[in-house]
């Protein structure tokens, strides 16, 4: 095993850092938030830093790091207060990377990596047509962490749009039935085969296999 | 595609409401987080909300839900203000699951679940001795959210353990090649396997496979 402490960290070239801790937390799911800006102009964008805040209510968390992501997608959520997230599938993961590119203001990512534009009634945010596991968000609070100058926005999840061939009879949401992808680092994209499920851990009693029953 | 909204979400049995949203936002990191309590009895449990807020300074984010999860991880790290995270693979994914039973306060989930702690001299908190990738944090900043009486506990990573197939020349963390899990809903665990690694997203510039460098 290697070992690394803070002065490992400090004398790291500044692109070996970012990859190092982009990567050392793991896979993590991918997703296109959708927002709108003041002028119409309809944004989208990947995101990895979406978190589960909540099933009761239904509320999400997104992380904004803003000196290394575009800060569009934050200042839409700020001024109109809706955003949709939207999974990424195998069909779309490279229109999603190339949606990270620094587009000017005026310019839709939604036309430029050619991603189609969905409308709900009850969402002030576009959806991605192509996604098929997608919420439509409120956002209900922000938090600034000191640490490093990130912000935390929650969102209350109003809608929801699902496959019908991902929902299953438990509510659970089958992503490899509709080949979700999962993203490591900035640019690493990886589609997860299921090993198993696993019965409720309870002390001194075994596990079993879910696939069983 | 179905489409569900809040009278739908309402509607739902507690349990087919739980799967549903946490699942929905897609694959996660799975990880074991290693605390000590008071007596020094050494607690470690899974998590899939560790989010990465920062390279420099290097800073993650733990999400505890205190209704649904034992609280013994967050109070151990409120009281003593270390916590290690450490990466699971295919060979302990089991024991990880089992970690999550609610074992009594005096009970150390190493003994129980059969996972060793390790210790390093920087970090009042055990690591997992069979993980591949860990990281030692002290904490830094805790934040309340009023949505759901959550707690967002952001963590300074002050060193890491990396076995050496998984680190890359560019310091990206090769996680498949030792073979970390990810993670969905409370219960359901999937192997990843690499599609590609994109190129530097611009705009009107076409992207190209890492792999063909």
């Amino acid at each position: 095993m290697l070992h690394f402490n803070t002065t490992d960290f400090k004398g790291w070239e500044r692109f070996y850092r970012a990859n190092f801790f982009n990567s050392i937390g793991g896979f993590k799911p991918l997703n296109l938030i959708g927002t709108t800006n003041k002028q119409g102009v309809h944004n989208v964008a990947p995101f990895f830093s979406v978190l589960h805040l909540g099933a009761n209510p239904a509320l999400l968390g997104v992380l904004f790091r803003p000196h290394t992501v575009p800060r569009h997608t934050l200042e839409n959520i700020l001024k109109n207060g809706y955003f949709t997230v939207n999974a990424v599938d195998k069909s779309i993961y490279q229109k999603a990377h190339q949606a990270a590119a620094k587009y000017e203001t005026e310019v839709s990512e939604f036309e430029a990596v050619g991603l189609r534009p969905k409308f709900s009634t009850n969402c002030k945010a576009p959806f991605v047509a192509e996604s098929k596991v997608a919420v439509g968000c409120r956002l209900e609070e922000d938090h600034h962490i000191a640490a490093n100058d990130t912000i935390l926005i929650v969102g209350r999840i109003m809608e929801a749009f699902v496959d019908q061939t991902a929902l299953g009879s438990d509510g659970f949401i089958e992503h490899d039935a509709v080949d979700t992808v999962t993203v490591n680092g900035l640019d690493a994209y990886y589609q997860p085969q299921k090993i198993d499920r696993l019965s409720y851990p309870r002390p001194n009693q075994p596990l079993h296999s879910l696939k069983d029953e």
